[in-house]
Parts: C-alpha cells; sequence; structure tokens
C-alpha cells in the first residue's frame, strides 16, 4: 500500500475535454479523453457524468482502484464563468460523486491555462477562431477584457484577421477606401478558399450560410500570404498584434504590482492558433506595448505558449484548494517566445 | 371606346409588393398590392403568376376589361440586379402572359426608386436595416458602392448605428477604448431595448438568438436619444451619414458629368428609416463632402425622399422601353429635403 495521494486536473472544452491524473509527486499517471463538458450545453447531470467516465478511465490506465478517492480535482471548465454555475457544479459534484474526490475546485476555462505555464497569476490571453483577455491576480481578483463574440468583439482573432483582409479587399474595390497595399494575394486566397469566382460569391457566405469557423479558417491561409511576403496579409496581422496589445493595456490598472516586478516581468499566457503567427503580430504589438500611456505600469512582458493541456493547471489548483501543492515543472509545461522589457 | 393606351408598374419586395396603373395621360387609375416576388425566393413560376394577379386586381379596380393589353409593364425587382435573371423573367412573362403586356421592362429595385423622383439618372442611397449606394447613368451605365451585409459591409445603416453604439459602450466598460461621451444613455437604451440587466445579457443577442433585423431594431431609439441632446447617440449618427457620404464619393468617378451640372447637381434618392434622422446624419454627411479631395468633380448635391412607392418609376421605365413617356410630375414623386453647393 502506498502512501501517495492523487489529484485530478480537467480541461473541459465546449466540445473535447482532456483529464489528467497526478500522484502527490508531481508524476502524472494516467490522462483521459472525452467530450465536451460544457454545462450549458448538456446539462449539469451528463456533464458531471462525463467528467466521472474520464476519472474512472484514468485510474484504469493508472492501474488504480475504481474506489479510490482524490486528495482533489480542479475543473477548469468553458461556461464556468460565473460563481453561480461554478458553486452549482460543485453541489452537483458533492451529492452524487462524493466518493470520487475528498476536494472540488472549478474555474474558468482560462485559469487552468494560466496556471498550467505559471503559479503566480498573469494574463491569459486568447485568440484563436474569437479572442478574449483575462488577468488574474495572486489575489484571483479578475478583469476581463473582450470575449463578446465576432459582431461586437474578437479582435486580434482568426475570424477578425479573416473579416479585416476581406474588408480591405471589398472596400478597395468598391473605391469606398483604397488600400496602401495590393489587394491580388488577399482576393485569390479568397477565391480559392471559399471556391468563389468574384465578390458576389461571397454573399452566401456572409448571409444564409454564414459559420464563424469557416470565416476564420481563411486566416491561415492569410499567415501563408504573410510568409510569401505580401504587404497586405503581413499588414493585417500586424493590425492584430496592435489590438491584442490593447487588450493587455485595458487591463493594465487591475493588474497586482507583483505580477509586474517578479523575473520575466508580466507573464502572458498565448493562446489559440492564431499565436502561431507570432512573427507577423509582433511588429504591432511591440508598437502599441511601446506607446506613451499615462499611468503606464508595464514595462517587461514574457509571452508563453502552453507546451501540456490546461487540465495541468486545472490540478494544480484543485491541490491548491486542498491546502496542498503539486510540483510542478513550469519550464516543461510552457515555453517563453518573447520577452522584452520596454 | 377611349384611345388611351394603359401602363404598370410594380415595385417588387423580398416579402411585400406594389403594383400601379397608368392611364397614357399619366393618371393613375388603380393601384393594387401583393406578396413578395423576388424570385429566388418564390421561384419564376410564382412570381409571375403574383405580378398577374396585381394586374387583374388593378383592372378590376379601374374597371378595365381583363383582356385589355397594357403597352408597357416595368419591373423594379428585389433579386432582380443581374442581367441574366432579368432576361429569365421576361422570357417567362413573354411566354406565359404575352397578352398581358406588349412590352416588358426588369430592372433592380433601386431602379424604380430613382426614376420615381427623377427622369435622369443620378444615385440611390439605401440606408435602412442594411446599406447600399447604386449610381445609374443617363446611359444606363451604373456603378454600385457597398450593400455587403453587416458583417462587411452595411456602413450607415441602422443595423450598424446600432452596432457602432453598442461597440462604443462596450469598449468603453472593458477599457479597451474610454469613450470621449458619457455611454450611460446608450446603456439604458440597450437595457430598455433588450430587456437585460448587464453586458453580459447581449452575448445571446449577438450569438445563438442573432437577428439583424433585431439589432437594428435599436437604431430608432438611439435617434431618440440624439433628440434627447445625448453626445454619444448624437456623435453615432454623424459617424453613419460621414460614411453616406463616402459612399457617394466612391462612386463619384464614374459619375457622367450631365448628372453634376444640372439643376440641383447630383440628384441622391434616399430610400431607408435612417433617413428620418437626417439631422443628425447631416454634420457628418456635409464634413465628408466638403472634404478636399482629388479629381473632384460633385460641387453641388440635392438629395431627395419619395412620397411615392418605386412603382411609379417602374411605371416610367416601362413606357420608355415602350419608346413612349408617361407624364410625371416628380414634385409630387419626391421632396428635396437638403440642397447644397460645395
Amino acid at each position: 500500500m502506498s502512501n501517495f495521494q492523487y489529484f485530478g486536473g480537467l480541461e473541459g472544452g465546449a466540445t473535447h475535454s482532456k483529464f489528467v491524473l497526478y500522484r502527490s509527486d508531481g508524476q502524472v499517471v494516467a490522462r483521459s479523453e472525452g467530450e465536451g463538458t460544457n454545462q450549458w450545453l448538456i446539462g449539469l447531470d451528463e456533464c458531471c457524468r462525463r467528467i466521472h467516465r474520464m476519472l474512472l478511465a484514468a485510474k484504469e490506465t493508472a492501474k488504480l482502484d475504481g474506489g479510490v478517492q482524490l486528495k482533489a480535482v480542479g475543473l477548469s471548465m468553458s461556461g464556468a464563468d460565473e460563481k453561480e454555475s461554478q458553486e452549482k457544479l460543485i453541489k452537483h459534484i458533492k451529492d452524487y460523486y462524493k466518493e470520487d474526490y475528498e476536494e472540488v475546485f472549478v474555474a474558468s476555462d482560462t485559469m487552468g491555462a494560466l496556471f498550467t505555464a505559471t503559479p503566480d497569476g498573469g494574463i491569459v490571453l486568447i485568440a484563436g477562431t474569437g479572442s478574449n483577455c483575462q488577468l488574474i491576480n495572486p489575489d484571483n481578483t479578475m478583469r476581463r477584457c473582450g470575449g463578446w463574440g465576432h459582431l461586437i468583439g474578437d479582435e486580434g482573432s482568426a475570424y477578425w484577421i479573416t473579416q479585416l483582409a476581406l474588408k480591405r479587399l471589398f472596400d478597395h474595390d468598391d473605391s469606398l477606401n483604397i488600400s496602401n497595399h495590393n489587394v491580388e494575394c488577399v482576393r485569390k486566397i479568397m477565391h480559392e478558399y471559399f471556391q468563389i469566382k468574384q465578390n458576389s460569391g461571397m454573399l452566401q457566405y456572409l448571409y444564409s450560410n454564414f459559420e464563424k469557423s469557416k470565416i476564420a479558417g481563411m486566416c491561415k491561409h492569410i499567415a501563408k500570404g504573410a510568409e510569401d511576403g505580401d504587404d497586405l496579409c503581413i499588414d493585417v496581422f500586424a493590425e492584430a498584434g496592435k489590438v491584442l496589445a490593447k487588450h493587455i493595456i485595458a487591463v493594465e490598472p487591475s493588474i497586482q504590482q507583483s505580477l509586474l516586478t517578479g523575473k520575466g516581468g508580466l507573464h502572458v499566457v498565448t493562446v489559440g492558433s492564431v499565436w502561431k503567427s507570432w512573427k507577423f503580430l509582433k511588429p504591432g504589438f511591440v508598437e502599441v506595448m511601446k506607446r506613451d500611456r499615462t499611468d503606464r505600469r508595464i514595462h517587461e512582458v514574457t509571452l508563453l505558449a502552453l507546451k501540456q493541456p490546461a487540465s495541468v493547471g486545472a490540478a494544480s489548483l484543485g491541490a491548491r484548494a486542498a491546502k496542498t501543492s503539486l510540483p510542478m515543472d513550469y519550464d516543461v509545461n510552457a515555453e517563453v517566445f518573447f520577452h522584452e522589457k520596454f
């Protein structure tokens, strides 16, 4: 019989979830995966059932008896931003799955990502299909910027970058705003990606057959255009870099001092595929971060990309909630891809 | 037995249509109404059947024998922008309803609006739920700007004005862009119109329950806010005025000289409810029209609002196609609400 305790961590997405099982010495003993666990999409019952199934699968992999109770579980979940939905989920698990865990901790999906990369808090800046910025302070106070969807937000996201490139093309063709850059590369990308021959072919994708992810999917081809040296493609990524930096500056007044003065300065954990094109985001990002502004507090920034799923940070948060800690090697969990003092 | 000839005109919308029956002396002898006649929504057969029924209803009102053949009909229709769909419709009517009309003329819905207000051509500038700008020259050459829908176009429309006001509010609350104007009036309008208590309540209207017309519907309350003197409401209308003027300037190089130098200068026929707030659009509109620009050609503008349905202009176009003309009193059909030299 061992003296080890066990800890679980969940990255709960809208369509897919990842579970990790830790031993108290910091060893990952199993990983499992499952369907989406957003309680608003599938209901609380099914959500908890799915988590339970992932736990059982992980125990089986780890050759751990199904009856072993975990010291704690941390659930970092899509659809769990509000305190009320977090409390509901905890109550449901304690009512129906109390044998599974001594302690249950629930947080938003950004929390798991952040604490996978750092133990101290910082900023999570998402730029995937959509975008969102979340500051989480060491004292757990938070501040959000963005995340309002493609109609009035999502700046710097793959959707936004595509929309901006299309807008530049259409406005140029209409003579509404003449583009400073040649629009033919973007036109070619649009024609090929949407399989259309002229601008009017886009109307169906902008109306009846609108899918946010379909529009956003063109962004990786714009990134390819930037790689090939096209000025307009390069420019829309630089614009995205600017507006992503503006999200950080928007939450600047709320950042606790210790996050700004520690080693590496402010840590920003980046999530989403747009960050793969960092070299094209960088000029705009740096330009905005360096701009003079009143009450400027950020003078050093470290950008990190995760190498491990957010379930790792979730497990760490679960352990904390149980008044203990899991040994974590943050250099393994995330890598620094940008560090600069301004 | 009279020596009069008869002419028909149709304003064919997507959900509703209006028919007018003229006598060759310029007298309106009947009007009738019917369902939508967009061929892409209901098919060519049903479209022609509905037009035929409106014709019969008008003949009955006019106490005209059902067998009397009209000299011509002009159809100004939603969904008839392309030459190909115009020709299809003409062929279908000539194949199946040839006893109804000697001559059939089909044009886009903007054409009927324009020729209701003026015999010479000009610009139709739509700012309703969406927006669109169409130049129609005396030689029938055309140039369009906008009309690409709410995701990459519709500038200056009711949808766009609402979106801009919401964006100003959300960006201010997020500290992403601090508003120069107090945002509380727009917040109150949003809370009341959407029956929500906080910003997150908008997410459903921006995602799952998105309806363009619902968003656009908030615009009239913003107009009320402008009436009450709120600076942010006033400002978003001024921005709309600017971008509507930019649509005119976008087509400027294609305008035939005679449209610029005639009495009243360039005639712009305005369509859509946003124009009801002209006094708030005006500052931005005038500012942009007066701006220095290379190769400026527009030095005088007359803005008109229709007092008659576009079926009137359609009938006039039908008569032209039959190489004749209908006497029209353009002062009765439309009124000038702005005239200025720049």
